[in-house]
């Protein structure tokens, strides 16, 4: 692995949308803020950072080292991380794929109110395992991992070895609505790093940053 | 209909979301902007106006007449329309509701990536019909119609008879993505008020504001 001052770091953040008629979707609360402050972290580091942001996150502080590109569907969203993810060295996956999409597509028309619906979806590509298994040796992938409390270890540590990544960030889901984060890292190799409890997320952006090194080596 | 001095106008702009489980939402694209346009043209006007605004809307301009309140979900729009509609005199209902809500409401977990998920979805409360019914003969309401443009005109006007409103807004779906709007204004009396074509939303606001008193009379 480079070194901080060589990585060129690829983050993605907020939600994909999954169009379901001409105006509805299925979507993720997801605001991409936790992914926008760590990208800004990134690029205040001096890390030159490109970020993938869903469209419905707000636009995040601009920076001379970071360069956003938006994203819409997962569909979409692969076709950006096959396009940038080979000129970078490291990856974070903080956005919030929805991991379902309508089967045969979106409806060409406004689906009118009526008394029901029934909705049936299929499973989306799984992005993080797809690039894990084609990433080069100098690569690293950090992905995160949303769940309650009491089974988020079990969580974060199962997707670690399915998704074959480099590290996930285990983020309990009081931290979507709260400005403050708890948040564990399990590396590949065995090694936890404990966040303080109860971080600003600006505060837990940087200390994922400092942390990158270690992670990634 | 008391005159545009003395109007007090609530408007509602951007989407309800419902949720499915924790973090997934049944959404729509609208991102509320047109809304919050028109609010902000009614308040440099001289109206004092109350704006009910989606929780993914991007806040708007702030006007010292502007006065913002964000909702969630249907029933929580529905909530504040019963809380505010009384204090007001005009209500323009521009906010994008999503029609249908998850059967039995959200899973309180988070669903698991899974091959497939079937969602039975039900129809939400018609909240401008259950307004219609209970409103003074000083208060006026003015509705919005998406459609494509083939039928578009026959969508309004049979949504005008049905919801029994004042005035509708027929807004073609090309306007959601797009700068610029060609609308037309169906009056419950008969009248239709044709705007520019492809006026930007700016201008449209104004226009919508100067027809206020013409509409409402």
């Amino acid at each position: 692995m480079t070194r901080l001052s060589q990585t060129r770091l690829l983050i993605t953040a907020g939600a994909t949308q999954e169009p379901i008629d001409t105006v509805r979707f299925f979507g993720n609360r997801s605001s991409g803020l936790l992914g926008c402050q760590i990208a800004l972290a990134a690029a205040i580091t001096g890390i030159e950072t490109t970020l993938l942001l869903g469209e419905s996150a707000p636009f995040p502080t601009s920076h001379p080292r970071l360069h956003v590109h938006r994203f819409s569907t997962t569909r979409d969203l692969e076709a950006k991380l096959n396009q940038y993810f080979p000129s970078h060295t490291t990856l974070i996956m903080a956005a919030a794929v929805s991991d379902f999409t309508p089967k045969g597509g979106a409806k060409e028309e406004k689906i009118p109110r009526g008394s029901t619906m029934q909705l049936e979806l299929v499973a989306t590509k799984d992005l993080v395992a797809e690039l894990s298994k084609s990433k080069r040796a100098d690569q690293r992938i950090i992905a995160f991992a949303l769940g309650n409390s009491d089974t988020l270890e079990h969580i974060a540590k199962q997707k670690l070895e399915r998704k074959n990544v480099d590290a996930i960030v285990a983020n309990p889901l009081e931290t979507m609505d709260a400005s403050t984060i708890t948040a564990t890292l399990y590396c590949k190799d065995g090694r936890t790093f404990a966040a303080t409890k109860n971080m600003s997320k600006t505060a837990f952006a940087d200390w994922l940053i400092s942390k990158l090194e270690d992670i990634c080596s």
